[in-house]
């Protein structure tokens, strides 16, 4: 079948796709998605949130994982409802959801992985999700149609679907990767693996759902929270995948930042089906890692792209730190600064606004060594503007959808790139609607 | 005379004040203020913004107290243009004011304090000042009407003068205190005491205006920046003043934000004439530091209640930390919470939000533990919503200009109170404007 959106050789062998309607979502569009390992269980790596409020999905997922030691055959996502602040319920709900979900599907309640995403405070209808759950599994499907479904359902005040992928060749053997995203507000994700898994597998006498530990079950207000899903057909093991999730995560969704605000929910989970054949053996195959950078790129950046109203991308790029994180500390300095962010909403060069902001950023420099350029146009240089400063010229740059900044501390080779916007009244408009 | 806005008895002895139109604001409207310690060098200390970027006023002013140890003759404020980001010519331009200033006021270059704070970018038209000087001069004098005129030249986006006032007995003589502040956005003073004064006073070798080993002279965009001058007839010692003022900006000016961004210019500037006769001892008249305290803590609040494009004043009441300083941590990524905040600005008690900040504040607590109450109305506790929420109710009591939120951590007995504010579509429109 033939798909606008995504072509039809990028789907990875092994997985199923679907989406329905289950009522969760007040405009009634497709709100219940699940991608199923259909060969066996696949191998499996996740990350979440480092805000230590969590939302009960979260807290399940990451117990899940620990169970099964790296192993899902089921995901469900719901959007619509986070399934937060809903405290005993909460759990309730989700562990009822994951049982009826294990049941429809054939697999163990611990291979099932749960997330949601939505309104708060609002008990999770688990009845409507359990009574979808047959649809859900009836309709699964390998087209591109059922992955853009997928990548719908998910949604919430996102404005699109958001998809990418990477086909490339494993010891001669075509392996297929495909991710699916969603996220548009509360977008600062700070991603870290879940636990270590045992070195066994699914225990027999191991609580497929024990959440006693789990720190709590609350999540964003309104419709925030950035998930993302990857598939591949390569054979992995889940201690490699955790490898390769956590190197592409680290420079595409843990720098990005739209608002600042970690959200609760924040899941990224990576499975691989092995249905391709061809295996992953480190370190004889480094297009595997920059294929997994280039699909994680690629989302995080339709996520910003697609930010509550956002008019202007920022890619902010730091260097001659003395180490990456303090690049990292002074890039999220001035990407979460509302005067900065305010300016390029208006195409204004303020290089005085970016300076301030780096000077609060705890990091240490020399203030009359430091350059900035915009739109590579040089605006600042040796504590002073820069003799060849167009004004013209750089608002011009600023102007284009997508600029680049680049602050120089000149005093070490550390670097970063980080993505970010602008701050606009549309932003405020969409967060203050009482929503609660 | 009468005043309305400041009564007669209350500006301290021993002080004069001016403003003129020094044609520096493009309003036309008073921009040079004037205080001048008429009966002789006044005792001084000061606080400055902790950004590491500062502006040329700063650096100077820094210096100045250095090498007088914290004594003070005559202020000079320019607004309408911060001095930044111009350089060598903005230190030369300072210095060329101040040299100026302490010919027409009759006093040593290094007895004289300046301060600008305006917009960035544009060179210090030195030579409009140097010649309003004398005017200024001409027309210091002791009414309300004349701290007023300073009050008001300081404004930048400012809509309102704001002055504070206190009159208190010191061994059975009336001591009087007044303040003046100006600030509305580029507002999270972090504020630290200027370098411990030399032991002596005034050396005749001292380079009167040596700004070397200053960091820069950058600053804000726009009008920013928070300025704050106190004056008080009481005698005290400079190293008691600093006591005394290190000890009122605390929980005061270093504890407001309305945007999070923190001033390369922010300077808070204390002197004491000496000239009501009373003598200040610690720790036998602890009213002086309720005093400053309060005039502090009003001068704090107005800014805040003046803040660019604020509808709605919050006090964040945090209790039950381990610490005050993890209180005032987890008190600022609520504070700075871009959701929070447009939250507060539609009366939405959006409880998710101000848990979703606190959980990424990066302090540690128990999510199940804590509590969080809106206007006097408790919303959540032990991990869910709470059973007397009352919707209708919380939303209404956030209906009001100014309302508190308590959360309680349950850990301990750290706490602190920190004022801020709501975001709204009206501070982006003053903050996007195309102004540099």
């Amino acid at each position: 079948m033939a798909n606008a959106f995504i072509p039809a050789d990028t789907v990875p062998l092994g997985f199923q796709f679907n989406a329905v309607k289950a009522g969760i979502k007040a405009s009634g569009n497709l709100d219940l998605a699940a991608a199923f390992a259909a060969s066996g269980p696949a191998s499996a790596a996740a990350m979440f949130t480092r805000n230590q409020v969590v939302a009960a999905p979260v807290a399940v997922g990451r117990k899940h994982l620990e169970i099964t030691g790296g192993s899902v055959r089921t995901l469900i996502v719901n959007a619509g409802n986070a399934n937060c602040a809903t405290g005993e319920a909460g759990y309730n709900a989700c562990k009822d959801v994951c049982f009826a979900a294990a049941d429809t599907f054939q697999c163990e309640a611990p291979e099932v992985f749960p997330s949601s995403t939505g309104i708060i405070g609002v008990p999770l209808p688990a009845e409507k999700l359990i009574s979808a759950l047959p649809a859900l599994h009836a309709g699964l499907g390998s087209t591109p149609e059922h992955v853009e479904r997928f990548a719908r359902a998910i949604m919430t005040t996102d404005t699109r679907p958001k998809v990418a992928y990477s086909t490339f060749e494993v010891d001669g053997k075509t392996v297929r990767l495909i991710g699916m995203c969603k996220g548009a507000g509360m977008i600062h994700p700070q991603m870290q693996l879940s636990s270590r898994p045992p070195a066994g597998g699914l225990s027999a006498d191991a609580a497929p759902m024990d959440v006693a530990s789990a720190s709590s079950s609350l999540a964003p207000g309104g419709h925030a929270t950035m998930l993302a899903y990857l598939f591949t057909d390569l054979e992995i093991k889940p201690l490699y995948l955790r490898n390769l999730l956590d190197g592409a995560v680290a420079p595409s969704f843990n720098s990005i930042s739209i608002d600042g605000d970690t959200s609760t929910n924040d899941t990224v989970l990576m499975l691989a089906s092995g249905a391709s054949g061809a295996v992953y053996s480190p370190p004889h195959h480094p297009q595997v890692q920059a294929a997994v950078d280039q699909v994680c790129a690629s989302l995080a950046h339709q996520i910003v792209d697609d930010g509550e109203g956002v008019t202007h991308v920022v890619t902010l790029q730091i260097t001659g730190a003395r180490t990456a994180a303090e690049a990292k500390q002074v890039a999220k300095a001035i990407a979460h600064s509302p005067l900065c962010k305010t300016a390029w909403s208006s195409a204004d060069p303020n290089w005085g606004r970016i300076l301030a902001a780096a000077g609060y950023s705890g990091v240490a420099f020399d203030p009359d060594k430091i350059s900035v350029s915009i739109g590579g146009n040089t605006v600042f240089q040796s504590g002073a503007i820069s003799p060849t400063f167009d004004k013209a010229a750089t608002h011009t740059a600023m102007l284009e959808r997508e600029f680049t900044i680049h602050l120089d501390l000149a005093q070490g080779e550390g670097c970063c790139t980080f993505l970010t916007c602008d701050l606009t009244a549309e932003y405020v408009r969409i967060n203050a609607d009482y929503s609660t």
